[in-house]
């Protein structure tokens, strides 16, 4: 057997019995009209993604969602890890074009030269300073939906309407822990126990979602929310990342009736579907990841499968 | 990237180009009543198979089939290859109990002390004598299928019929080309070329032998043939080790309509299921076989998933 190399930037996130808990973030002041918080503004902001991660996905659909295109800018960093993290490889010249910079941690190291963790997507920089301004990907969505709605097209949906917060909270806090995370979770593992645990807690979270969906047609009901977005960006990496590389091999997606469905019906809703990269997402998973960083895929085949055209079948999800 | 470690025991069966290309056989003269053959005698010989070889499988299969179990004893080799290949650890001592031996290799090495290739299953052994009789895994069920006719319980099935044999041999060459071997050809190829070609002539060849057993419960129709063994002991290890193990993942077993309800028809026939060892298959292919070796799952976490359960749901093929 071969000896793991081992992974600098994740070490420090990896237990001692095996279990994989992420860092915490630099960036955590929020969007507001508070006294210290960021307030939005037309022009100022730049979100930054890469197209495999989940949590920067997020952000770039609710965005969409929302008509905030014209008020935040996007810069996509390239899917392919390199050793100083994200790279803007896919940009001319191999630097984002509004922020000159080449390397997200660039925005880091400015905030603090001391650093010593993953610098993340999604980050979004003031363009006037260059400096970071949040990267708190668990509540963005939120504060996009919220603080920056003076800037939402006319006609955007509510995805965090005031009588469905507590639930939606809830709701999210379940999803984060137990699916997009829990998909890492049992990926990274480096036991077989904190794998199993991890794949048990994920499946049987799935198994409860699709019972609740069964009955509506997102997760609050009728109305599209900021819930769905989350379960969203995890569902449709599974069956062409997760189910292999990450070995979360129950169920796939597709096997589930209704998860299935309904992770079609937002696929072909704009603002998902358009803004999903699956070469990037398998480019990522299957051959930039950490598992491939460790020796996972020696001779870095990608894999052809599985057939995603079906991603565009009807779901019937209307009725 | 890491750097993988050679595999000296494959390194020979891998080609410039990515491709792999099994060895051929040591020990090839056939049970058969012609001047230099082996003639088959009850008690004289003893099968070696490890559980989880697809060829030693289709032996072990046939033998149960045609009643050979007091004629041709069975010695079981661990899943787990050693730096001596298959080992006898799953006897007391570590000793196969008829043939006294440790490894495999050591027939190998008694017929050849200079035999660099890869010591494999099925072997027959001459139990008196200790020394190989025959290795040959393409040929060896069509041996036990005549040679050992004699031998063969009352109402046994003919599963290599001489009105069928030229349709079965012509079968049996595009299904261990392109279904038994190409899954390793993909599995084991070096570069994204190798796998695809692999890949595409896998599942093109998967999609005829659907059409195939659309209109018929059995490969040649409704007898129970040498060809469905075969292609059995592939599809039993498809979603469980090669989809994900081998990156064979254009679509599932379970994926296919017909191949599906086939492979479950053939897996509740006595001598198919209740001699397919599920745990064993997972745990060679993802914690002990070439890819393994060459560091593909660092941390040996061994995939709970699939659900192998649905094996034994309605199939609906004697309609």
């Amino acid at each position: 057997m071969s000896v793991a190399k081992k992974h600098p930037v994740f070490e420090q996130e990896l237990r001692s019995d095996g279990s994989f808990v992420p860092q915490k973030n630099l960036f955590t002041v929020p969007f507001g009209y508070g006294p210290g918080e960021h307030r939005p503004e037309a022009g100022r902001y730049r979100l930054l993604w890469m197209k495999a991660c989940p949590y920067a996905h997020r952000a770039v659909i609710v965005r969409r969602l929302l008509g905030l295109e014209e008020a935040i800018s996007l810069g996509t960093a390239s899917h392919f890890r390199t050793e100083f993290g994200w790279e803007f490889s896919l940009d001319e010249g191999g630097v984002d074009p509004v922020l000159g910079i080449r390397y997200i941690k660039e925005v880091y190291d400015a905030e603090d030269p001391e650093y010593k963790g993953r610098p993340t997507v999604p980050i979004v920089v003031d363009v006037h300073t260059g400096q970071g301004a949040n990267s708190d990907y668990f509540r963005l969505t939120n504060e996009l939906e919220t603080a920056w709605a003076p800037f939402h097209k006319t006609g955007a949906p509510d995805l965090y309407p005031a009588d469905l917060r507590a639930e939606i909270d809830e709701l999210n806090e379940r999803i984060f822990h137990d699916v997009n995370n829990g998909v890492y979770k049992a990926g990274f593992a480096r036991s077989q126990e904190a794998y199993e645990k991890a794949y048990d807690v994920l499946f049987e979270r799935l198994d409860e979602l699709e019972e609740r969906l069964s009955t509506r047609r997102y997760l609050h009901g009728d109305r599209l929310t900021d819930s769905d977005v989350r379960l969203y960006t995890t569902l449709v990496r599974f069956d062409a990342a997760y189910y292999t590389a990450f070995r979360a091999n129950r169920k796939r997606i597709a096997d589930y009736r209704h998860l299935w469905a309904y992770a079609r019906d937002l696929f072909q809703t704009p603002g998902f579907g358009d803004t999903t990269d699956f070469d990037a997402i398998k480019r990522h998973y299957h051959l930039s990841g950490l598992l491939t960083s460790e020796g996972a895929n020696p001779y870095r085949i990608l894999p052809k499968g599985p057939d995603l055209s079906l991603w565009n079948t009807p779901h019937g999800r209307g009725r």
